[in-house]
This record gives C-alpha cells, sequence and structure tokens, in this order.
C-alpha cells in the first residue's frame, strides 16, 4: 500500500474554505476509486491552521489515477490559493487494523 | 476522535525487532478495545529506520485506557530499547473516510 501524510500549512482566514474542499474530495476519492481506500483529515492540535492528510492507496498507480480524476482537479484551484506550505511524506503501509 | 501521528525514529539493527512487537499490540489494541478504531504501522521512504504510526481513539479516555491494557504494558519494555526518539503529534479528527 502506498501512503501519504500531507502536512498543510494553510494561510489565515482560509481553514474553513479549505475543509468545505477537502470534504468533497476526499469523500469522493474512497467512494469513487477503487484504489483510494483511506482519506482521512485531520487538525493539529498545536495550530488551527495546521492540517493532516493521511491516504491510502493500493499502489502508486492509483495515486496517479487519483489525481486524474474529476473530483481531485476540481478541488485544486479551490485549494491551492489557500495552502501556505505542504510538506509530503511518502511510506508504505506495513500493518494496517482494521485490515483495508 | 483522537488521533496520533508518532514519529518513530528506531536505532540501527532494531527494525525487525520493532515491527515484531508493534505487530502484536497494534492487532490487540484494534481487536480488544472498543475505544481504539485505527493502529496503522507505516514505513517512510526517505529513511528504513523512520516509522509512523496513526492510531484513532474514540476519545482520550479511550487513549488513557489504552496505555493500562496489557498489550501496551506487555509491549514497553520490547520497544523503548528499540527507539531512538519519538515525536508525538496529536490531531483531532475531522473527516473520517471510510466513517469510522
Amino acid at each position: 500500500m502506498y501512503c501519504l501524510l500531507l502536512k498543510t500549512r494553510l494561510h489565515p482566514g482560509s481553514r474553513e474554505a479549505f475543509l468545505d474542499a477537502m470534504r468533497v474530495n476526499a469523500a469522493a476519492s474512497v467512494r469513487d476509486e477503487p484504489g483510494c481506500l483511506v482519506f482521512d483529515v485531520l487538525q493539529d492540535r498545536s495550530d488551527p491552521l495546521l492540517i493532516w492528510l493521511y491516504e491510502v492507496y493500493v499502489d502508486e498507480a492509483a495515486f496517479e489515477a487519483h489525481m486524474r480524476t474529476a473530483h481531485f482537479l476540481a478541488s485544486r484551484p479551490l485549494v491551492e490559493p489557500l495552502i501556505l506550505a505542504q510538506d509530503a511524506i511518502e511510506a508504505d503501509g506495513l500493518l494496517f487494523n482494521p485490515a483495508r
């Protein structure tokens, strides 16, 4: 499994618009993409403008397919102006509980 | 939901022993604790000695209960000598796909 942790720092005042866009994209990704198994959105307790995305794909090809979907492409112009910085941590899933 | 991301850097030579201990603790946590919903273990692609834990609890009380379980307590003496450094990122779950 190909996993992404995206540490996402938002511009001040952008949080609600970012979450509105992510709500649509994250739900559609798991609902409509057979290769997207998890898409969680977390609020870091240290900073209201710091959001973590946790995404699990069956493999890198599934992530590449994700980036070609209508819901992903629709979300980009909405969220890009809201993001101050985003660090991507790439990882391979070793243990999943519950099983995916 | 109370979420933890634990960035875990291991001592050289400790990876397999750490994963063996985590395999038991992570599986038991989701199987036996009604308040522990997710316990994933990820291998960071940048470094074989860098492991991420992603844990989701229904609330902080459930995490406190986790730390009193036999499986957690049994894992501590196994994993503590293997860990060089561990950073805990505390977060609140905003969106979960699939629903938990």
